[in-house]
């Protein structure tokens, strides 16, 4: 049995999707148990209203928290005066080991704050990397950081491919991710010191034939974040965040122009209602929640950050990713492959 | 009359696009004079297959160039080897004050090392950015530096902050360009010390009502460069040309997307063919080449890139640009508002 403790009360739409989220979860993976961290009035009137089995109901745990985080909490905040709240009780429950993991659709700042100050970083690492998935013209490509670290070390970087690496195919099934560094060219001479450094190191790794838990492809430019010729793009914080909010904007306002234009006119209107189904289709292939569930890797517990306008379906992913990154033991092959390599 | 030179063998198309393009500027504005730079029996076969009139000839001339740098050609290779390519001869015609401005469609980096090393920077400025006009909802966001420096400082941030405002100002008719600095929030306490330190000159200068060319509106982040909030985001060379990329990425992700979808089946294939004229109209306002002609600023003189799959139209609108910077004065302007400064 795995056992994993649920912020029911967090993201955009609370206990209304996260306690049937929870069932879908239970439903799919029988040897799975969840303790619905919340408000207990709600999560039962939920249970009720979702119609829970007893023989499911068997699996699932309530565990009262008195307090929500939210979206405008600053994390410093979060941590001093919401002790009581959902995602709080959520991550101390992994803490004290009553759970393997937690999840929340909470507030990224206030889980990340909330993550390193109760669990802690690997001892290896400074702080943990955001990773997140985006999609590329064949499946997805892992991207990390994504804004942790606002400078990153090319000892870092490195610890951000291995540990990228190790994410991508304990989690995502990727046999022997190709891991590239992002820069402003794919010729070895371009970029800033950083760059340079991190390859020399990736670079000798490879020669060394060490870690080839992934396959070190070189530099890669921002285009190819979505081409899938990597599985996994390294990156500091500060520039990954950019190229992540710059991919939100490009797309709202290629979405944005196309909701312009076949509303521009009867005609287009018409058109657009013809190719509506095909529109939809497109749009959700590249919707962030089809992919949910993010691994916050480099900590000494797992925790899975899911996207706070995550429906049912998508919160039942993150919930199901965090007991495959337990399973496969994330943590200690994290571990083990830092710790294997040179000193760090 | 205002007498450019125009590089007639660079480009994907070459001669077959640029003579044409030669003669749509010209009829455009009366004013103009143009040099033609390249293969002289070429651009004779052009100007005869297009009728010139014989006063429209009366504005052009042939120089002669013996050479053309090719899309391959590495920058420094392209100084070196390739002194008699139209390129070079066009930037040369502007150092000797035959001409006042170049316009080229060829190589990138060959065309910026080939105008730093023949024209040379402003005394202030160590390396000119490359800045470039991107769609946003409303009109275009202008973007600098897109990689001409990897590594920048906070003086650069802010001299790049008053060179895009000049140039948005005197070549785009923005009035007082609202001005951000890109960082990974919009609160004044996020990102590292370079953007920190750009951000509190620029609100110095703001605060002492120095350089009203300018709004300054603090920090952006990678979405703004969409909504049209502002006219001008600044940023350093790695960074901005990830964010270049990364665009160019997702746009083209989505639209290889939209062409799998809409040919997946007869019905999509239907539906595509409905719905084609809207989507084409979407494709086309978010076309790069729609707002052709990327001014290098910082240097002593004036050199216009224009993208290198532009058409005829594309050309003669970077064409116009280039007339505009030179009568507007842009170099002086820019030459003006960085000395006028505390000492840059």
């Amino acid at each position: 049995m795995t056992t994993l403790a649920l912020d029911v009360m967090s993201g955009d739409l609370g206990a209304q999707e996260c306690v049937p989220a929870a069932l879908l979860a239970l439903a799919g993976d029988p040897d799975l148990q969840l303790l619905l961290v919340g408000d207990a009035a709600i999560i039962e009137r939920s249970l009720a209203a979702e119609r829970c089995s007893p023989s499911m109901r068997e699996r699932l745990q309530i565990v009262p928290a008195s307090q929500v985080i939210l979206m405008t909490d600053a994390p410093r905040e979060a941590i001093r005066r919401k002790k009581d709240s959902s995602m709080r009780i959520a991550v101390d429950l992994v803490q004290e080991g009553r759970a393997a993991a937690a999840v929340s659709a909470g507030n990224t700042g206030a889980l990340t704050a909330i993550a390193h100050f109760v669990l802690k970083c690997l001892p290896e690492v400074e702080r943990a990397p955001i990773m997140s998935a985006v999609p590329n013209a064949r499946g997805h490509t892992h991207l990390l950081d994504l804004g942790a670290n606002v400078r990153a070390t090319a000892l870092q970087l490195e610890q951000f491919a291995v540990m990228g690496a190790i994410v991508a195919r304990d989690v995502h099934d990727i046999a022997r991710p190709r891991v590239g560094v992002l820069n402003i060219g794919s010729e070895e001479s371009k970029g800033h010191d950083l760059v340079q450094e991190a390859h020399a190191r990736l670079r000798a790794r490879a020669a060394a034939g060490e870690h080839d838990i992934f396959e070190y492809r070189g530099f890669v430019e921002g285009q190819d974040i979505f081409t899938g010729e990597v599985d996994v793009v390294v990156t500091d914080g500060f520039t990954g965040n950019v190229a992540l909010k710059t991919m939100e904007g490009v797309a709202g306002l290629i979405s944005g122009r196309l909701r312009r234009e076949f509303t521009a006119s009867w005609g287009a209107k018409l058109a657009g209602l013809i190719a509506r189904p095909v529109l939809r289709r497109v749009s959700s292939s590249l919707d962030p929640r089809q992919y949910n569930g993010a691994v916050m890797v480099g900590l000494r517990r797992i925790v899975v950050k899911s996207h706070g306008s995550a429906d049912r379906i998508a919160l039942a992913r993150a919930i199901a990713i965090a007991a495959t990154a337990v399973r496969r033991q994330l943590v200690e092959h994290v571990t083990l492959a830092l710790a294997s390599g040179e000193k760090l």
